[in-house]
């Protein structure tokens, strides 16, 4: 070897080095969409306690569970549901198969364009349109109802598919879970509209979705079975539901609950209500430049008692403006 | 090295070569208490042929989901239900705090002993006697009762705790299954009482369990949240129930099913109605000396109407009696 090969060698080594830092760095992070702060903090440490074997917090893989609101949590929910976006699309589709709804409310408002009309009729307003968009077909075919409106809908707001209207942060705080040994559940929304884009968008399988239902008959369709959904309520999944639905479809208490609103405030006082360790955390929509500001007067998703017990208790609420570097995922 | 020395080691090798092979055949066969025959083949090869890269029959891991029937598929399920005989046993243990019993049926005759009066009511006095035992009380007290009783109370015939009446040869099937990337599911019975034992007789997390259940509701108790059982049916998980049922929990057809009764026939219509493969099995009865033998006349797992189809349809029917070489685990 020669002496100014070695040089050369070093300096390869050394450029190596540097190249790999961010790589290594990136790799280190879990949640790399989040400004390093106690918010983040409070995440990191209590995976870490409770996957450290031997430590008096370690909690065994199988009680590992962590449950997440959808609506405003894991993606937006302004300027209403995305469910409720999609029930008013499908009105206009079905409308030609109901001559009758250019009569009859909520119905003829929505087909002449105004929303805000139809909803005006409140709660029964919703139920109306939301029965008559998720019912009268098989479980198939709206399952494929919904995957057709996430391929073409647009966010009003983004411009973009609603399923990239999810949170960046919370993709990666999913992921951590997952990588740590837990099994990560969604609770909120309709089940069966869930299911149709939860798996592709936050890696979680049907079987992990908790969520309202309606009522679901068997029946023999020309010498085959099929399962149709029917236009009656069977189970609401919001408030005092959640621990309810969870308790049902997991049959196991949570040691991790995420949610934004006064809808989660039952799941999250139920999971933190366990023995050993638990945690909580509440995503505070503070952002209106990047997504939305808004809590204790909005008409949808509003945070007024769970922002007072989550002071009073010490759950881990998020500053959206502050604790994420980023809102959605990159386009 | 002598010449002795070499028979000697010659013979030595031949006997770890005999001891080993038995051993070595136990490891390549997964199902032992299984005989060789259709029946058993009739298993591997739909696994092997769904769990194997490049088959036009492959089913990727998140798609394979088999789902059990526990009574009479799992466990045995004569002289009556567990869950019923467990609710019997309540009764008595409850009887002081409810004097009213004495002179009110069906439990007047229960508590004389008499179990078959008690049961002459039908439906409507099993279910007062179960909606009795299981509910007025937390999600978490009904546990309890339920895993106490499992450590105390004895089969009446097998002189066994109910949790070792359960099939050698389907706990084969069940490890055999998770062992090829298949989700285990068990579908029937109440879904509180069959996961207070499930993970630990089966296998089986609470959350891949499906079942009947009652209502719960959700309070504030001395400022905790607790779930209260209710006394109000709210799902029964069998016959048509079955396949709503794994619809709303797991929410993706299952591509094996296993069942033994009438009470299973939708489920398997349902699971062998999809699209690829599928597979459908039902456990028949048939041996009075080591179990029961009984089908289209008992008046508990009637197996008559899904005996015919199977037969039309080539699903597999064990015959308990040829098909299994043990049945319950060795104590």
């Amino acid at each position: 070897m020669t002496a100014t090969r070695i040089p050369i060698l070093v300096t390869a080594a050394l450029c190596a080095l540097l190249l790999a830092a961010p790589r290594a760095r990136a790799q280190s992070d879990p949640l790399p969409s989040w400004n390093d702060g106690a918010t983040k903090k409070s995440i990191t440490d209590f995976v870490a306690k409770v996957t450290k074997e031997g430590s008096p917090d370690f909690v065994k893989p199988a009680e590992r569970i962590a449950v997440f609101d959808n609506d405003g949590t894991l993606w937006a929910e302004q300027p209403m549901y995305f469910q409720l976006l999609f029930a008013i699309d499908r009105v206009k589709a079905l409308a030609p198969q109901h001559p009758e709804w250019k009569d009859n409310e909520p119905f003829a408002s929505l087909l002449k364009g105004d929303a805000k009309g139809a909803l005006a009729g409140g709660e029964h307003a919703i139920l109306e349109i939301v029965m008559a968009t998720h019912a009268g077909m098989t479980t198939e075919a709206f399952e494929d109802a919904v995957k057709d409106w996430m391929k073409t809908a647009r966010h009003p707001k983004f411009q973009r598919p609603y399923t990239e209207c999810v949170y960046q942060p919370m993709l990666e705080v999913l992921s951590y879970l997952r990588a740590s040994g837990f099994k990560t559940f969604i609770s909120g929304g309709g089940v069966e509209f869930m299911r149709a884009f939860a798996e592709a968008t936050y890696g979680v399988p049907p079987e992990q979705v908790v969520g309202s239902s309606g009522v679901v008959k068997f029946e023999m369709k020309d010498g085959k079975p099929a399962l149709i959904k029917e236009p009656k309520v069977e189970f609401i999944d919001d408030g005092p539901g959640k621990p309810v639905g969870i308790n049902r479809f997991i049959g196991r208490r949570p040691i991790m609950a995420f949610g934004n609103s006064d809808g989660d405030l039952q799941m999250l006082q139920y999971t933190t209500a366990g023995e050993g360790p638990r945690f909580a955390l509440i995503v505070h929509h503070t952002d209106a430049d990047r997504e939305f500001a808004y809590d204790r007067q909005s008409h949808i998703g509003k945070l007024d008692k769970a922002l007072d017990e989550a002071a009073a208790k010490v759950w881990t609420v998020v500053d959206m403006r502050k604790d994420w570097n980023a809102v959605f995922p990159r386009k």
